[in-house]
């Protein structure tokens, strides 16, 4: 049996997404800046998409940049802005828990770039608006705060951070929002960028959106043509950019479908687990139902490899970060000890069975455990 | 009949690429940097694609970064090497009729970072060792020359040009080669940086390498974690990444099997092309057969939709730039009036008549025009 708890690692690619992508990439090869028939049609199609994305997200199709993933978008949003304004010297707040993508945009920016970065530290687990107030500073340029993070499931409320940030029309903020899309209600009305990926809600790796408010200046970091608003240069990857819509669309219209489910998922995990002897699960104040983050008196090396041998896929921390021996800063805000925590994160193609079973495993792996170290 | 004669914009998915990676899209979805089996698995395929593709290039493993494209394996190079050495107010170097990712690097590091850039104008359609040898200074850090032009087909000398860079041990050399991969021999022996795409050469799009030697330290543009020796975030795009290898492997030997056919139909354009009223032909000292810049009576934009409308596919210029009025750097230096030019270029999927098909056609606008003009 193959079980995959690692949903917020990546996802497998939807079957319908999928089929469509393949059907593209086999009929439409023309580049969509070429400006003969079969260029305009892919071209068409490319910005169909990119009015379907921003409609989902109640934005303006010119607010969406196609990029090739979460990454970039979140590097594009940052270091776009920060490099705008370098001469300004500007501030920026960001948590200490962001993804690695963001992390690094901004120690970049404060080693190598010479800009002071404020890391709020979160308080049970989550970043508040109180903080992200108190961090804001004259010259302070912009706000990024992760909507959802990846490692112990908190949920921001970024609507009211946003809000915060909003009463000081000098600073901007930037949210991350590839843990949140699909899995809790947003509302970007008062973000003024927020960054997200496909593979993350089963659409395709190298693929992903910038949102930004078309008024808000930045400097491309991939330099070229038109592409993108003169943003983002590079020959349009049309096909992946078209089939974002259908990818955004399945997943918004599965997070409703499949609530109840995963809620009964999420109900019997906080139940079975702090059964087991010596495990525990840490819940941040708002949190994610999907994505828990688990301890158990097992090294998490060892737990890892014990369910991998039975077919189960989990991970301790990050998988940007899987080889890395970088200390974990979300347990460590959390006051958890990282060597003994697993990310057990599931989603709508789970079943039951596999939930089960995972519990099955963990009870059987920790007493075996327990008797040989004995 | 449609006749696709446009192989510098972008080219079809090879069969054998797509069948190959429609297979890794259906059965291998987990991240290639997740610790568990099927991660792993996925991880060696991919370091695999890396090693392949340095063998082929004659480079190390280490020395090969997966990017999105060549625009951003240009940025990575240019701006990443720059903003390394930002301190240091380096001078820097490149010819004027570069791609607009590799133009645009250069103007942002000008205008927006403060840097001194030296454009060097083509002699004769290239680039000679002689003008950048005159052009490197003590404080000169990069530069950066394009191997094969997209406009005018211009083969640029760059092994004898990086010999040159290498007699000045500051400077480093890098070398956009989209356009030469899989149409001339290279030589990357003295190159210490090399930028290329997969969909020039019937790969993806969104698929991309920068060779870099791994002694040159480099700032990442997409910040993130361990992925592409920490140079690249993002989740690595491990089935594009993995396909890469044989993208190039078939783009090899393709050139090889299809050489003297190409040269056919060069010998053909360029005996049949300057026997129509008004029509020439561009070329600089040292071309490639494949892509022929081509001057006619009729204005670019009338050309091109009158061929459009006969299903035959050929651009006026770059197609990253084809919506923008910007002076085409490429026909100025050439003292070519650009409005009039046409591009065509073809490789071995075409056939001699679709070769055929296409002066035809060219003939019959050119006097369909000349009588209304009257």
């Amino acid at each position: 049996m193959k079980v995959y708890l690692d949903a917020v690692s990546t996802t497998a690619v939807d079957g319908e997404v999928l089929d469509t992508y393949q059907k593209i990439l086999s009929d439409h090869y023309c580049n969509s800046d070429a400006l003969y028939d079969d260029g305009v049609a892919i071209y068409r199609m490319q910005e169909r998409s990119r009015e379907l994305i921003g409609k989902m997200l109640g934005v303006k199709a010119e607010d969406i940049i196609f990029t090739s993933g979460a990454s970039e978008a979140n590097s594009l949003a940052i270091k776009g802005l920060a490099f705008r304004h370098l001469s300004e010297k500007p501030h920026l707040i960001t948590s200490s828990y962001e993804h690695s993508s963001v992390n690094n945009a901004f120690r970049q920016l404060e080693e190598d770039f010479g800009l002071e970065v404020t890391y709020i530290e979160p308080t049970n687990g989550i970043i508040t608006p109180e903080a992200v107030e108190k961090a804001i500073r004259p010259d302070t340029l912009l706000v990024s705060i992760m909507t959802v993070n990846n490692e112990n499931g908190a949920v921001n409320d970024v609507a009211s951070i946003a809000g915060t940030v909003k009463k000081h029309p000098h600073v901007y903020f930037h949210t991350d929002i590839t843990q949140a899309l699909g899995k809790c209600d947003l509302d970007l009305s008062s973000v003024d960028m927020a960054s997200f990926s496909a593979h993350k809600i089963h659409g395709l790796k190298g693929s992903g959106v910038l949102m930004k408010r078309k008024h808000i200046e930045i400097l491309p970091l991939i330099s070229g043509g038109q592409q993108e608003f003169s943003l983002r240069g590079g020959t349009s990857n049309a096909p992946a950019n078209i089939v974002l819509a259908k990818t955004l669309r399945l997943a918004l219209e599965n997070q409703k479908k499949h609530r109840d489910m995963l809620h009964g998922y999420y109900e019997y995990l906080c139940r079975e687990l702090p059964l087991i002897e010596g495990v525990s699960i840490h819940f941040p104040e708002r949190h994610l139902e999907t994505l828990l983050s688990v301890s158990t008196p097992i090294p998490s090396e060892v737990m890892l490899n014990a369910l991998n041998k039975k077919g189960i896929m989990v991970s301790s921390k990050s998988t940007c970060g899987s080889r890395s021996d970088e200390e974990n800063r979300t347990m460590k805000a959390m006051g958890v000890d990282e060597n003994y925590v697993i990310r057990v994160s599931f989603d709508h193609t789970n079943t039951f069975e596999e939930i089960e079973y995972f519990i099955s495993c963990i009870k059987e792996i920790i007493t075996k455990y327990g008797k040989t170290a004995v």
